[in-house]
This record gives structure tokens, sequence and C-alpha cells, in this order.
């Protein structure tokens, strides 16, 4: 018999090219997941995603659904009502400590991850005190200077609702729809942490990252917030800021 | 003319043999403190640091202290009385990201680091849930099993005050007296991190990894909360826990 599972996972993506497995990589969460699972099942498996994090971003909530035969959890000793916590415990021990499966859960049959999803929260981190942050340091990008906040969280409103987004899409030939809906940008300082939170219906390619770099050139004053109007009218990349770098995006949550 | 400075440092340990320069690495917080004010000042420089933490152990906030010739800070374009924040700057361009120099303050000739340090603070981290930690995983330890709170605080209570500490001292050459005061071993939980804060007038070498290892064994069970006189009374190290791994270990604080 076969079980569909719906698997909640935190990862480090420092060392990882991201989460979709690559023909020319193992290092990706999607790849390291499915090898273990191969080796478990002695089949091929697939491990579906609700999205893809770029190379070098975080997961505090990546979910993702897998079909697998529950004989070969079975096979790890377990009444069936405790395979989601025997998956859990079994993938915990293969995996490296930079990946960890939150949980493990028993779902219905059509439960797909990324076509039911209705809604994800990204969280972008900052950091601009003179002295650097050691223990944390893989999970915030540095700043030199420090944004002003208002100016910043006046543009956030003005990108907040349902908009095209084809300025902050990062691929060129993109050629499904780039209309997305945030539902709102919220904009937090906590000592010298800034912290960036997206809620949405969805993202684009690196569409979070070209947000966050858009609102930083507006806190350093090099555009105005009353620019966000013409940027998302214009429909071109090049019209919206820089792409922040990686390893301050985590995917906080995904909701269904 | 010289000037004293107390620097106040955070540091990853993990990468470390430590906080002491060693004559086989140049891999000693202390060692790369000292390189970069060698290659500043053009001459020999001792830091001296308030204690010495062992390999792969974290500090929030170690302070050291170093005599400086002000000329040679001076040249990097400060103002006497800036030359505090101007050597914490300079110190920060050149160290690894896993060493920060929080404060660097012009003080008396007379402060000394570790002769006027009047008490310390460690805390050593546990965590005990099945899923492991993936971002602090470098700073706590993953424990099997949940240890029993209530056994371990009434351990910490008879470990409280003035004693011989010789039993929980991890150098058997150990000439020096061993008696030391604890004035509060505070044990808490957040979640499924469980902190252990040290604070005293001093520790000896592994001392507080060797509290932290006896008190697990008695949240395990496998010793009781009662057998701390006994094992204080003896002086053997033979008779207390465990080494508690170096990666749950971090200074917090030195108090003046």
């Amino acid at each position: 018999m076969r079980q569909n599972y719906r698997l909640t996972i935190s990862y480090d993506g420092t060392r990882y090219h991201g989460w979709e497995a690559k023909q020319n990589t193992d290092m990706t969460i999607q790849g390291k997941l499915e090898q273990i699972l191969e080796r478990m099942s002695k089949e091929p498996v697939k491990v579906i995603g609700a999205g893809r994090t770029d190379a070098g971003v975080h997961a505090l909530a990546m979910t993702a659904n897998v079909h697998l035969d529950t004989e070969a959890i079975r096979k790890q000793g377990t009444t069936p009502s405790e395979a989601g916590t025997a998956l859990r415990d079994y993938l915990n021990r293969y995996l490296p400590d930079d990946i960890c499966v939150q949980e493990a859960k028993a779902v219905s049959e059509r439960f797909h991850s990324r076509y039911n999803a209705v809604g994800k929260t990204y969280r972008y981190t900052c950091y601009d005190a003179p002295q650097k942050p050691v223990f944390d340091r893989k999970y915030v990008y540095v700043l030199e200077h420090s944004p002003d906040l208002e100016k910043m969280r006046r543009a956030a409103g003005l990108l907040s609702g349902t908009h095209d987004f084809a300025s902050f899409c990062g691929n060129p030939k993109m050629k499904k729809s780039t209309v997305r809906t945030i539902e709102s940008i919220e904009i937090a300082r906590h000592g010298a942490r800034l912290a960036f939170t997206y809620r949405g219906d969805g993202f684009l390619y690196h569409m979070v990252r070209i947000l966050t770099g858009t609102l930083l050139e507006i806190g350093y004053g090099t555009r105005s917030p009353e620019s966000i109007p013409n940027i998302l009218a214009a429909r071109q990349r090049s019209q919206a800021g820089f792409l922040a770098p990686a390893q301050g995006l985590c995917l906080m949550e995904v909701r269904y």
C-alpha cells in the first residue's frame, strides 16, 4: 500500500545549491531527501516541494510531500499510526546536521505541497551595527549603512496588494503570469537586526531578494518610496533594485 | 606614548584551538588578535585575556587588555579620544567573520583583565528534542534523553557556595588552590533548549563542562542529587561526571 506524507523541513542553505535536485550535484535539499528515501524503499522516490529555494537560502519550515510504500516504513518497526514519526526519525538519522525534518505526517492521497499551498511567508534579515554578528553571521546580510525605516515602510505599503511583479522577477523568460498578491511586508528592528517579513500568495524567482534590494535602495535614499508605482508599471527587471544576497533569506512558513 | 585598552570580544570557537596563543597553530583567538595588532604597531604585542577558553568553546563577551603605542592607532586617522573606536574598527576589518571586537576602550594603565576580574558567567546549552537544531547546531549539545530538571536543580543548590572543586578540575597537576565560589547555577528550559547558567568568582580548567556532565548524570538518574557532598569531599576527578562537549559552552560575561 502507498501512503502520502507531508514533510516539514528546516535547513541551513549555506552549503547547498538550493532546494531542487540537479544532475550535476548531490548538494541539494530535495536530492538529499530522495537519496535517503530511495535507500529505504528500494525504488525511485520523488519528493515534491512547495517551492524552490535558491542556492544559499534557508528554511525554517519548507513543506514537501512524498508517496511511499508503507511496508518500507513498517520495516522500521512501527504500527501504521506511528509511521509518520518513524519516517521523521529515519530521515533525521541519515540527514546531515544542517537539514532536519521537523514533522512527517500521513496525509490524504490528494495532498500536493505545491498546488495546495495558498500562501508563503519569507523573512529577509539585515544587520547594521559596526560590530559584525558572530553567531548568526550566515543568516544575515550585513549592511554598511543604516537605512531609513519610515521610507522603506512607505514603499512597502505601495508594494502590498495585487500587482504585476514582472519588474521584480529574476527570470527574463518567464512565460506564465507574473501577477501576485502581497498581503503584507512588515519591517521590524530588533537591535542591530532588521527583519523584512513578506506574506503573499506566492513569489516569483528572486522576487523577495529583489524587493529587499529595492527597499534598501529606498532606505538609503537613492530611490524614493514614490517611485514604486513606476517600477511596477515598467514591467522590466532593470527598473527595480539590486538582488539582495541569498544568505539573509529564510522561508518561514507555507500555508494551506 | 603607550595606552592600555580593554577589549570585549565575541567569537564562535568552532574552528579554533581555544583562546590561548600556541606555537604550533595560528588558529587561536589570542593569536589572531596579536597578529593583527603586531602588523599595525610594528612591534611585538601581548593581548592579556581574562581567562582561557578551551578549543571549541564560544564567547559572547570575553575581555582582554593590551598596551599599545597610541601613535600606531592615531595613524589610522583619529583623535586620541576616538582611538578606542578606531582600534575596534581596525581589528574588525582584519579579523575573520567568526571573531568580533564589540568594544575597545582606553582604560587605566593598571587595569589587568585577569587579575582585576571579580567574577564570570558561563552558559552551557543543551538541546533535547528528537528534531535536530539546524541553525544553532554548533552552539548546543544535543541530548538523547530529557533529564529531570528538579533533580538537577537540587544538585545545583548543593554545588553553590564556596567549596573545594578539585573533583571538578580537569588538570590533575593543579598546584594552586582549587577552592572557588559559585554564586548561582540557574537551569532554565526554553522549548527544547536547556540553559545552565553558572555565575562564580572563577572556574577551574574544564570545571563548567564537568559540572554540566555531572548534573546531566543526575538528571538522567544515574547519580542522585544527594551524592554531591561526597563528590566534593573526595577531591578526585574520577568521582565527578563526564566532560560535557565544548560546543555547548559560551563565556557570557567577565565582571570587574
